[in-house]
């Protein structure tokens, strides 16, 4: 029994290693990898390579060397019941002659969960679920956010220096973090969907947003602009730069109709989530926004905002993952700002306490992560 | 060579644990601890207890169970050679008939150092250095900042959430960290000879500043309170707890004469310090006043200010260290306080940059450790 768990959980490492070669291509799909194997020995792997290509199983069955009548297959993911972008992959693994399917988490949509796994067994393949199950829904958390929620997974991400500022108090910020630290942050931008910053940050950095990798393409997100009354220049890099992905201005019926004009003319796509108070229009409602950005199928979002920003994000309750770089140097400075600002709590005890919290290292920088609303650990 | 630098090691990380039996109890002098080895096998072992009792090297003499002539002394400071409040080491390693000595580091007095080796080889003992030396230099890192700068080693301790503060914008600060992160703090309240915090902390806060530790005896610094004009209230808990340790206010000149006559007697020490601007007493000059508590004998202290002292202490270039607690919370507010205030720098790249940066885990909190100025692994 030890060694069959170790071999499984040692096939399903694979699998999800797989999965992974369609980090930022898959979007709004899951990441699912797929092994075969036969006697001990992977004889067909395939992954999930990008929206509207071949599921992850289908492309291992295509992609097999040899014969795999008989095998045992390996995916992150249950197998799909239904027809979608692509035919049902539970049908195909059927047709393929595969007597053993290993799936590591269950499909996180309740309305499907176990759908596939039931045509499986009908067809008398034996089915074995929950290995590596956390490691899966981990490498799937902005899926499972997505899917069960319909709301894009939010990971507010902020840089500060050891004694709580993000920039100094005359607003000079370059740069908080390291070299390694910020490479990490691109990763992250290349993962997502969408980039979301405010009008203050737009104002005062005019920032392109773009996903930067060294030594290969980075795939750039949707460009999202909270800019409640329409403030922002048509100069402004995110409009003006080479990228294949679009801009989304979030903003509220104050933006004239004239600036709405010039904006739609230049290709940006308007969303407009009026937060209203007693009659006022007070800015832009984020979680009527994030309601829109799934309906335009954004998965994920990176929250790169200032205080002001941040701290909406958190009262609005769209945040699901901090992540806080700490580099260790003091600047000082009694005005100079810090990652969470607004009204804040009145009390310690009121703050929000992160949960299954993390620590990497970047250089001398200290990368500290942890969940807000945690949708992998719960069940969904 | 290799077997015997292990051995080496080995017996020299048990003087270093004997060592840390003192601490607490022998500042300003270092803390140091002593083995004879025979035939592979400690002898002889022996700690500086407390101020004014035998040094390790004396303590570990008289200890011995058996013969110790021929044996080896690891040792992890150089013996000393003068009349202090004891007898110099080195002559009573030469009169035990010692025939090798291993020792971690020489004494950092820049005016002795070597001369106890000197005594030892002259009388031809064999004498090895550099085991450990830069374990020894960490154990000793009080003592060497203390004999070379003729100054007091400062560490600032902050705590913080993850956005950067040291209370919500109430002022509520109970508590940023948890239990085991402020035991912690016990543990070097209980290791450092003063603490010190500001006038705004003891009005605010009215803190007793003891240590508390659990299951054994702490042992109180003395509470350093830095009050330039004398605003401090004669029934503050500092003045009126039991403790065996005393308090020293830290003023100028602005002081009333009333005031500093009821301090007077009520015990307290009053240490001027004026800093002067323009012929104005803009407060306490903290160079002069770490002058001064060197003349005390005072070899440490534990820093727990606000964000303006610890912004002084940092301009003023008192600051050795920084032990800085970041707690996986989030607690919002763009007035609340964060660790580190005053005017700031105004770059980035101005801020001061922590050296031999070092991360703990205490539970949940996050222990960020580093060096402002690093007299221990520099030549000194």
């Amino acid at each position: 029994m030890v060694t069959n768990l170790v071999m499984h959980e040692k096939f399903m490492m694979k699998a999800m290693e797989l999965a992974k070669g369609g980090e930022g291509r898959t979007n709004p799909n899951p990441l699912v990898g797929a092994v075969v194997v036969m006697d001990g020995v992977i004889v067909a792997e395939g992954f999930h390579e990008m929206l509207g290509c071949a599921h992850a199983e289908a492309a291992a069955i295509k992609n097999a060397k040899s014969d795999i009548r008989g095998g045992t297959m390996y995916v992150n993911l249950e197998p799909c019941s239904h027809y979608g972008r692509t035919p049902p992959c539970a049908d195909a693994i059927v047709q393929a002659g595969i007597k053993e399917v290993v799936v590591a988490m269950e499909d996180p949509n309740p309305k499907v969960s176990g759908r596939g796994i039931g045509i499986l067994r009908d067809a008398g393949i034996n089915v074995i679920t929950g290995v590596l199950e956390n490691e899966a829904k981990k490498l799937n958390e902005i899926f499972i956010k997505y899917i069960s929620k319909k709301q894009p997974f939010v990971i507010m991400k902020t840089a500060m220096t050891l004694d709580g500022k993000i920039a100094a108090a005359t607003g000079d910020s370059k740069w908080i973090t390291g070299e390694k630290s910020r490479q990490h942050v691109h990763s992250i931008r290349n993962r997502v969907a969408g980039i979301m910053v405010g009008i203050n940050t737009v104002l005062k950095d005019d920032p392109s947003l773009t996903t930067r990798l060294e030594g290969k393409m980075g795939i750039d997100s949707v460009r999202i602009i909270v800019d409640s009354s329409g403030r922002i220049p048509l100069e402004a890099k995110v409009f003006n730069i080479q990228s294949d992905k679009g801009v989304i201005l979030a903003t509220t019926s104050k933006i004239s109709k004239d600036k709405e004009a010039l904006l739609l003319n230049k290709g940006v796509t308007i969303v407009k989530a009026d937060a209203v108070e007693n009659g006022t229009i007070t800015g832009v409602d984020l979680a009527k926004l994030m309601d829109e950005l799934y309906k335009l199928e954004i998965d994920s979002v990176l929250l790169e905002g200032g205080g002001t920003l941040n701290a909406s994000a958190l009262q609005y309750g769209i945040v699901d993952k901090v992540m806080s770089f700490v580099s260790p140097k003091i600047v000082g400075g009694v005005g100079a700002p810090t990652p969470v600002e607004g009204r804040g709590a009145e009390l310690m005890k009121d703050a929000i306490f992160l949960k299954d919290v993390s620590i990497e290292r970047f250089d001398d920088d200290i990368l500290i992560e942890g969940y807000v609303n945690n949708y992998v650990y719960r069940n969904c």
